[in-house]
């Protein structure tokens, strides 16, 4: 099998190294060349993908931003096989999704939008490790739901690099769970850690759910802000939403009734109960 | 050296079974009798604590809820001996370490506020573990702060469970720490769960930040209602705080305006490192 990573950040970077772990032929590239060639010496990646290589890949994850991605499919299109499968790693997919399922249809090629669920707060190459998706779930979101076949070899492909699962869905729904599950932690985190007190003794005195809350305060706010705002919709309405339960407990200090913070609290477990028991356990690390 | 505990939930069963791993002779009690017979049993206390061995220890830790712990001292006061040191194991310590002060000084004992920095969602002396505080701070909070006889003599017999680090600090900057560091989390994992996106395919279509940011979010109501409540000052501005910087990203993103987004992230990320450079990394686990 032969898979080829376009872009070799954090993610590009893992997908090559759990790859050749997993002896498959990794053809890579990197928009930084000094990148491209690090790769190639570090034997994450066998040769540099170009024009050539490119109509023998199996597989071809393209793992750079959402605006480059789509840019990067359609000048690259023509050279693309036609039993080559065109997956990219966007972390939204509406917008993606949409410009690739066209660009796919005018030139007979077969997409799908892919999201790997996993990653770190620190990105680029330096950060990848072929570890990185292990046991991790893989969001494919295809244009026809109905291709079996197609599916099962997709799954065989994205597999090999350790992920745990698959998971299919709509890029609507894809960008409406990961506007809460992934993107409000990254918000909320990030303004959180701007309370002045965080500069008091906040490490001495804190345990774990301080070190939970401000983990992913740090960020690339240049990719964020693209992710943010393709997902602006979606991510407005989560903010509005947490604002007005934050209020709530707000108010009820306010109004010192120790009834209604309770009963807040005890909603709030009945949720967190109601969640486990519909959607199970999350089980993943990293992010 | 025998250590009295009182209560045997999480904290106080944690307690006394780090300490039995020390070879520590541990007299403990809890309000359940069930539950004092079952540490027994199971060798987590060597004794009942009752009036007579009471007199013997050497440190007594009271690890029962606030109003509880006050209480407990001032009907267990005469019993104390006075070379005995107590110290309260409550999450918040301007109104225990007030309260506490007045009668350690009616009755002429020793007493100092305190805090072990960790925990679990789930308490009871089920979930206690000889291993949960290791590594952790111990906060301590002492009505003197230059006593470093008495404070030498307190650090070596809470060490023995497994600590990593006594913090020394004062009840008022304790509490506005901890509204921000323990609290919010708590509120904000609370509240977080409740948007309604949690029932559709959160666990599939997510990654760490998400278990990180709903971890907490199952709680005893009960106790963190009564937690919050004495420090509803520190944790209304905390809240207050909050809701202003996500506003701050809602309106961005209302605006559709990416490079306002931007520089809000950027901020958020410069906080951050200035904590890291100030605090250093937060290494507990658990809460």
């Amino acid at each position: 099998m032969k898979v080829g990573i376009v872009g070799l950040g954090l993610i590009g970077g893992s997908l090559a190294k759990a790859y050749k772990d997993a002896d498959v032929t990794v053809f890579g590239i990197d928009k930084d060349d000094l990148i491209t060639r690090f790769a190639l010496m570090a034997e994450a990646i066998d040769e540099r993908l170009d024009d050539n290589n490119m109509k023998d890949c199996d597989l071809i994850l393209v793992a750079i931003n959402p605006v480059e991605a789509v840019k990067w499919f359609r000048e690259n299109a023509p050279q693309i096989g036609k039993d080559t499968i065109v997956i990219d790693c966007c972390g939204t997919k509406r917008t993606v999704c949409r410009a690739c399922f066209d660009i796919a249809d005018q030139y007979g090629l077969t997409y799908m939008g892919g999201h790997p669920m996993a990653g770190k707060e620190r990105g680029g190459f330096k950060h990848s490790s072929a570890g990185l998706f292990w046991n991790a779930p893989f969001i494919l979101v295809p244009k026809h739901h109905d291709d079996m076949e197609l599916m099962c070899r997709v799954k065989e492909m994205i597999m090999l690099a350790g992920f745990g699962r698959i998971g299919i869905t709509t890029s609507e729904e894809h960008d409406k769970v990961i506007a809460f599950t992934s993107q409000m932690p990254h918000i909320i985190s990030n303004g959180f850690i701007k309370s002045e007190t965080a500069l008091d003794d906040s490490q001495m005195i804190s345990a774990g759910s301080y070190q939970d809350f401000t983990r992913v305060a740090y960020l690339d706010e240049k990719m964020w802000t693209q992710l943010f705002m393709e997902n602006r919709d979606f991510l407005s309405e989560e903010i509005r939403g947490l604002i007005g339960q934050l209020t709530r407990y707000e108010e009820a200090l306010e109004a010192a009734d120790p009834d209604r913070l309770m009963k807040l609290l005890a909603e709030g477990k009945a949720c967190k109960t109601a969640v486990l028991k519909k959607c199970g356990p999350q089980q993943i690390n990293g992010e």
